[in-house]
């Protein structure tokens, strides 16, 4: 909501480069509201803005910026900023950074940040994606349980800083094993000569460094921390998982397993800006895969048909059903949950650009999809003339499906009801009756009139 | 993980009427995992381990129970003991519950509560369902801008038994107007003789009453809060709505628009512990509601049909796999999301049972169809015979879809992928083909051949 108010005065700055100017929208504003700003100017301009900021404050927007921007604007930068950068940003940002960058970049990199910065990125860097290792932060309060709540507070001072939260604080021992838990809000009603070991809980729920990240974020959720620790095998206090990180596994698992049910491979980015080139891919194995399904139902139709000489238009009809159905789902499922995360983004797109964008995309899906066609029923049929109606028609389909999927749940939305409404099957159910409409009509075209 | 270990203690307990050991239980662990233990007891024995804990503590246990499981218990306490528990649990817990009262038993009820807590709860009774309002909590830290740190932290003190969080805290003025925010670390670092006005944030980031809850969850992620402020029409400081609750919210959203995707009206409770009777009900609907869309494509699918005898079979074809394809894709969906929120609960419950309530569900529910596609294909085609056949394929169909869609997430999940690659269009895949080779053989068996 800030974007359509801010960005033309942001834009104006740049152009006019006025410096004073820029440092002070870095500092005024929250960092996540500047790194979203920043993220609809070009990469250039993004990097004019922050190198304006003081480090400590560019390093916390630039750990705000969507992950494929960030890696865009690394690609722009010096090593010797960058490694400041780095060694600046929050121990778990700057890893999920790293590991999306060349490997030779990370090593040229390393050498020039601080030896405690480098040892805990390297270790971060070691645990496998999707665990809890990967998601956890290094930046935690810790503090030994014979020291009274007086002087606790006295060393919560000096790590307030730079922790990620203080809210929590973890009581471990000298070999880092994890013993007890005390929460700030314990520690501000307890008598500052009390003994962090008299009020500890003993009982941490913790995870372990190499379970799932979803079900940490699951864990945190079931019992509301605002943290839940992380130990190694040797039941060490390695890290913590803060909510707000747990709050991002659960939405991008959400998303995925969305994709995932209308056969839409999982994007790495936001569907509104991910390329047409890269949504074809995670959607096209799937199509693929279920056209594969949809010839084998063909094949299996033809056994059931009679010689008629016109028995191959019912053998494909339900692939030119399906063909439509599944592009139809596709594409709703991918506005619908981007809408879900983020509506206000379709003011700034624009329904027009979307549904442009969905034309080509489908045209090129819709054409690979009836490529293939052909061969199969030219195959299945041993005739030039089904192969060219079968495609044809998968083609017309395909395109038709998958505008209307991106479009029905935007008309939804503009009635303020869920665009999660139109739902798979409903879409398939649309499609249908006008593919059918489509079929028969290519096939009267080709043919001058129909099978009896 | 509790669960399995600690019911049959649990139970004895109850049986041996032990009641030392039932308040240990209740004291000791954390309330989150208490109450996960209860709600796999009978009602009337997990009344009986709460009567044994201080009210407190009771009420806390109460609070992170399922919603459904609340309102059993409630229907078997007496008004005494339930307006104590009421006026103990937190502000929004409690108003989540009274919600889904009888409206005349929370009339019953109020009189019983102390004055401060009764306006309270009306107030928060007020605001529409899916608003700001509805889940917020107004135990909320506040402070006036005049007073010093070290001030602060006395009246903290004070405040911080029965806040929500004191990690936040909101600088008003006498109107309650929101004047400010400063956080718990920023306070602890600052010198106690410092004003709060020198120390506060000026841009507080709010949300209105009547802001839509999504949105408010999906701002408060946005910034990486742990809570965030509520405000009237009149700017006035009327709640807050902690991370937790806003994690519910996606949670639940997120699971809506996955059911809603699978054409599935969303469930109040989990789908464990839903009954076939709520489920086909959900199902139903959105069942006929596109049984009706098929019916449409085989009236039009009439017209490209030659006068050939038995053009009827491939009119219905259409309505025999998009049954199919649908009822498979609303189990599908179910259980994908079901596991993806509890996944541990499979094991207590059984896979087994699941696939029986499937097949008792689809029964219904394929039943249904089935008779209305029996008059709908008699009606169109004027005949006994097709009716027969068509109406047997889709009963026929539904349930092998059904009990295949709950089946194939569980399959692929036992071999630790993600279930959700179970997607809409593959269910509907699998079930084209069988669904053919059904409707086929069905037309065989009643016409002893198939048409030319």
């Amino acid at each position: 909501m800030y974007n359509t108010l801010l960005l033309p005065d942001l834009r104006l700055m740049i152009i006019e480069n006025d410096e004073k100017a820029m440092q002070e929208f870095c500092e005024v504003l929250f960092p996540a509201v500047t790194a979203e700003l920043l993220a609809e100017l070009p990469p250039t301009d993004a990097l004019t803005v922050l190198s304006q900021c003081p480090l400590e404050r560019r390093a916390e927007i630039f750990g705000y910026l969507p992950l494929g921007f960030q890696i865009t604007l690394v690609e722009n930068m010096d090593r010797k900023p960058l490694s400041r950068l780095v060694q600046e940003m929050a121990a778990d940002d700057r890893v999920d950074l790293l590991e999306k960058l060349d490997p030779n970049q990370v090593e040229t990199l390393l050498p020039l940040i601080a030896q405690a910065e480098r040892a805990d990125i390297r270790r971060l860097l070691s645990y496998p994606e999707g665990s809890a290792g990967s998601i956890m932060t290094t930046e935690y309060a810790s503090l030994p349980k014979s020291i009274t709540v007086g002087e606790a507070f006295d060393r919560l001072r000096l790590q307030a800083p730079d922790r990620e939260t203080i809210y929590y604080i973890y009581i471990i021992d000298d070999r880092r094993q994890l013993l007890g838990f005390i929460s700030m809000r314990k520690l501000i009603l307890a008598k500052p000569q009390q003994l962090l070991s008299e009020i500890m809980r003993n009982d941490v729920i913790y995870v372990k460094v190499d379970d799932d990240d979803e079900f940490v974020a699951n864990e945190l959720n079931r019992y509301g921390f605002i943290a839940i620790p992380v130990v190694d095998t040797e039941n060490r206090l390695v890290g913590i998982v803060t909510h707000d990180d747990a709050a991002d596994v659960l939405r991008e698992e959400a998303e995925e397993d969305q994709h995932r049910l209308a056969a839409v491979e999982p994007l790495d980015d936001s569907y509104f800006s991910t390329s047409v080139f890269v949504l074809a891919q995670k959607r096209g194995f799937w199509l693929l895969f279920l056209l594969g399904a949809s010839v084998f139902t063909a094949w299996v139709l033809q056994f059931f048909q009679g010689s008629g000489e016109r028995g191959w238009i019912i053998m494909f009809l339900p692939l030119v059903m399906a063909s439509g159905g599944n592009a139809g789902s596709q594409s709703a499922a991918l506005v619908i949950s981007a809408l879900a995360r983020d509506h206000a983004r379709l003011r700034v797109i624009g329904t027009f650009h979307i549904l442009t964008r969905e034309l080509s995309l489908s045209l090129i899906l819709g054409g690979t999809v009836a490529s293939i066609s052909f061969f199969c029923a030219w195959l299945l049929t041993g005739a030039i003339a089904p192969a060219i109606v079968v495609s044809t028609t998968v083609l017309l389909v395909v395109v038709m499906a998958a505008v209307t999927g991106a479009a029905m749940p935007i008309v939804i939305q503009s009635f303020d009801a869920d665009p999660a409404y139109m739902s798979t099957p409903l879409i398939a159910a649309i499609v249908d009756v006008i593919g059918v409409i489509i079929y028969f009509n290519v096939a009267y075209l080709v043919f001058g009139n129909l099978p009896a």
